[in-house]
């Protein structure tokens, strides 16, 4: 999407320096700046140092960093050694695992002088298809947006979405998966604004949606994640769009903490509730996902302590709580299938039901039972 | 409550140097400052910069601004002045303007040479008829904390309390009034435990309610606002206890911003919800919460920055959003009856239900309908 009037993906490579290039996302919304990546290491550490996230972003960018090892040395153990390094960053993100796979399946069979073009030409093509997949996500969520504007005029002239956390094309190659229907409802004229909870602690929403719709040119107002309920109540909100991290077979949503409150408010007040979720992030071996599925805890510095820009400037992080005080950090909730009105994938909508999401997975067919979930 | 050991009001009259003296609350939870208020002038100052805060210690305050104002000229014009210039400092807050009322009432029908010893005798009346009610309160909420823990054997070996914003005795003379039950729970020997909601964006779960608690030594963890609805999913909250700043006829409670979303993830989770209200926070005029309740907007900043302290002690505010990113900021919003388990008061618990509330204020009696809400 744009950035200060250019077409940006989040990744891509660089032919003529050899290297990856990807928007440094540790800086935003402070500085907008490209960096480089030369090796295998340089990619793995972006991916710890969260210079770039989101699951499909962080998959592609696997790709690339094994196709770079290659280049320098397209040794089997060459090969081996980069992939458990880059497997070894982000352990939960599905998608990193099967990027890595897809690539080494790619250059199994080929002779060595053809295993680093090879490699880069699979990861180039994973970060096509995810850009794709978003698009036609985006291509399946904007008639739900038509629909919605088309029930009638509003007094606020607007179609108001309320999304949580980061779902943008920040989070994948391109698009996004919430925000790719934004996106082409905006390109196709009709007047979304966007409410941007700021997702505390670390606050995605603020940091990185509030970023991207702004670059882009999209109406947004950031709030805290405490108002989405008092706007939901008082018909400020037409409908919630969020991501997903893994959506189980019965159509339970894990996404970002919080999320779970917003898809209660949404019930509450008759609005409706989706998730985006590329198919890649559809985990078909989970069935409930409040009883099976393990919620990660994360520093709780994250809570104790923000980041940010002085007015002179300078970045800095202040303590926002007495010293020493105990806090917990569970970075996902659930929301259980019932608060959620459908599931917005690449191939469609389907209800967030155990029969919509065996019918999902039927659409999917092959693609999903030999482990390559894009389609 | 507790403070470094030692037992503190809010707001107290220091007689050797006829001064007002209070807690400088602009400073917790990074400095327990006393200052000293010495005329009217600096009672409205404290009151307008927010030094202190909470509907029933505004009224403490003013009231006491008022008999300062007398001290120094006893005449009916400087009183008419102090009293107007208080009571332009937050106008929304009903007890201001009855506490004020109050002290003016005591002293009406005095001769010149009394009037500033009547005044202050009201005020200190007020302080402590506030910290009474507040007892009361807690008196009446222990019982269900009591039933909640004989319910059987927990897990956790804990009662876990989750609360939002500050309702506790930095909000009150003393006590608080959803953390009044606490307190009264955990000198009882009840091993009751607090999760404390940020409370985004003026942060008073995170400064204020982690501290009061630290102080008086009640366990609690800090988590963001996001997280109430996985810790009420996954069983990890027995009870839901708010303050009010307005409750109404009906029993809807309005109470700072995201207290709706903590209702209705309570009773999603069939997790009891209770607001603990003064009386004098009852408005009876008042029937269907979401429909007659304007809600106060506040200034954007509030969203887009944080203030802190760094690690080397230096007080920094820092952006956290782009420059320029627009942001919304309603400060409370109105939770349905419907949701609520019980209106706690210093008279009793009711249902939230207009035949509750009926009974509430019968047996509140004549001192409501004197506009002398404190019996």
């Amino acid at each position: 999407m744009q950035v200060q009037g250019k077409p940006y993906r989040t990744i891509w490579w660089d032919d003529a320096e050899g290297c990856v290039r990807i928007i440094d996302q540790s800086l935003l919304p402070h500085e907008f700046r490209i960096a480089a990546l030369r090796d295998p290491a340089e990619v793995a550490a972006a991916i710890r140092e969260m210079r770039l996230r989101g699951a499909p972003l962080i998959g592609a960018a696997a790709a690339f960093g094994l196709a770079l090892a290659l280049r320098a040395d397209p040794s089997p153990a060459a090969e081996e050694r980069a992939a458990a390094a880059l497997a070894a960053t982000r352990p939960t993100a599905v998608n990193l695992a099967w990027a890595l796979a897809r690539v080494r399946r790619e250059i199994a069979a080929r002779p060595a002088a053809e295993r680093a073009a090879a490699a880069l030409a699979a990861a180039q093509h994973i970060a096509d298809e995810d850009a794709a997949a978003c698009s036609r996500i985006g291509d399946h969520g904007l008639p739900l947006l038509r629909a919605l504007w088309a029930r009638g005029p509003r007094e606020s002239g607007r179609l108001h979405v309320l999304t949580h956390c980061n779902a943008g094309w920040l989070a994948t190659v391109d698009w996004g998966t919430a925000l790719a229907a934004v996106y082409k409802a905006h390109a196709a004229g009709l007047p979304v604004h966007v409410w941007v909870d700021e997702t505390r602690p670390r606050r995605q929403g603020a940091s990185l949606t509030a970023w991207e719709l702004g670059e882009h040119g999209v109406p947004h107002t950031l709030v805290t994640d405490t108002q989405a309920g008092h706007l939901l109540q008082r018909g400020r909100v037409d409908v919630c769009l969020v991501g997903s991290d893994r959506t189980t077979a019965h159509g339970d949503v894990c996404n970002k903490i919080g999320t779970y409150l917003v898809a209660l408010a949404a019930r509450d007040n008759g609005v409706p509730f989706y998730a985006a979720v590329p198919l890649s992030s559809v985990d078909f071996a989970t069935g409930d996902g409040v009883a099976e599925i393990p919620i990660e805890e994360r520093d709780p510095r994250e809570v104790t302590e923000v980041s940010g820009r002085t007015a002179d400037g300078r970045l800095e992080t202040v303590r926002i709580a007495p010293r020493g005080t105990p806090a917990a950090n569970f970075a996902f909730d659930v929301t259980p299938a019932r608060l959620v009105t459908g599931i917005v994938t690449e191939l469609g909508v389907y209800p967030a039901t155990p029969a919509g999401m065996a019918a999902l997975r039927a659409a999917a067919g092959e693609a999903v039972t030999t482990g390559g979930p894009r389609v």
